[in-house]
C-alpha cells in the first residue's frame, strides 16, 4: 500500500504499471516543485497498483495520509492549494487522454517537446517512448526525421 | 467558455474534442447521478476545449461557477463530497490512461463492458470506438469475434 503523499524537492520520479507480460508503461514523471503518489490507494486503502521509483538522483518531502489530512483539515490555505493542484491534475489527464487517443506518434512526441522540454532533455529516450505509449524503435524514427 | 458544473439527472452525455480533420475523441460519457463540465474551463475561465452534447435525451442540473464555489465554501459536506469526486475523477483517470497505453484494442474494449456494462448497452458503437480511441471498424471486428 502506498502510504505517503511525496513532494519532489530534487531529480525526478517515475509512477508506471508493469502488464502481464512484464512491459513497464509509465503513468507520469514528476519533477522538482511537483507533487507524486499512488493516488488510487491513497484515497481508498487498496493496494498501490503503480510503482514509483526514481529516474535521477532524487530528494523527496514524504507526508504520510494521516498528516496529510491533518493539514487539509486544520490549515484552509493548504487545504485550497491541495484542491487547486488537484483541479490542474484533472486537466493535465484530460489534455493526455484526449492527445492519446487522438494524435499520432509524431504529435504525441511533439506536444511532449512543447509542454516539458525540461524533461525532455533528462529522461531516458526509452522511458518517453513507454510515457508516450509508443515503442522505442518508433521514437527512434520519429527522432530522426529532419 | 464552460460556466457551468452540470448533474446528469437523466440520460447519457458525451465530452469530446474535435481535431483539425473533423474526427472526434470522446473524453468520457456521463449518465445519471454523474457530474459532468468542461473542468479546465471552469478552473482557468479560459474557452472550453471540449463540447459536450447529449447522447440521448436528457436532464442536467446547472450550477453555476459562483454558486458552486459558494457552496464549497459554505457547506463542507459538500466539499467533502467533492473532493472526494475529483479524487475519483482522477483515480478514473490514471486508469484510463493505462489502459489506453497499455493495452490492445480487445482489452480496451473488454475493460469498457466489465466496468460500464450500462453505458455500453446504451451508447451507439461508432461513440465507443470513438472514446476507445480505435477505429469503428476494428470495434466491429472485436465484436464479431465469438
Amino acid at each position: 500500500m502506498w502510504s505517503f503523499h511525496a513532494f519532489v524537492t530534487r531529480g525526478c520520479l517515475r509512477t508506471y504499471s508493469i502488464d502481464e507480460k512484464g512491459l513497464e508503461h509509465i503513468i507520469y514523471f514528476a519533477i522538482e516543485n511537483w507533487w507524486t503518489g499512488d493516488r488510487t490507494s491513497l484515497l481508498t486503502g487498496k493496494p498501490a497498483i503503480f510503482n514509483i521509483d526514481a529516474v535521477e538522483e532524487s530528494e523527496v518531502v514524504l507526508i504520510n495520509k494521516a498528516n496529510f489530512e491533518m493539514l487539509c483539515a486544520h490549515i484552509p490555505a493548504f487545504n485550497t492549494l491541495i484542491s487547486g493542484i488537484l483541479e490542474k491534475s484533472l486537466a493535465t489527464m484530460q489534455n493526455r487522454i484526449t492527445s492519446t487517443i487522438s494524435y499520432t506518434a509524431e504529435q504525441k512526441y511533439q506536444q511532449f517537446l512543447d509542454k516539458y522540454p525540461d524533461m525532455a532533455l533528462r529522461i531516458p529516450q526509452h522511458m518517453i517512448a513507454s510515457y508516450l505509449g509508443i515503442t522505442p524503435e518508433t521514437l527512434s524514427r520519429i527522432r530522426r526525421r529532419p
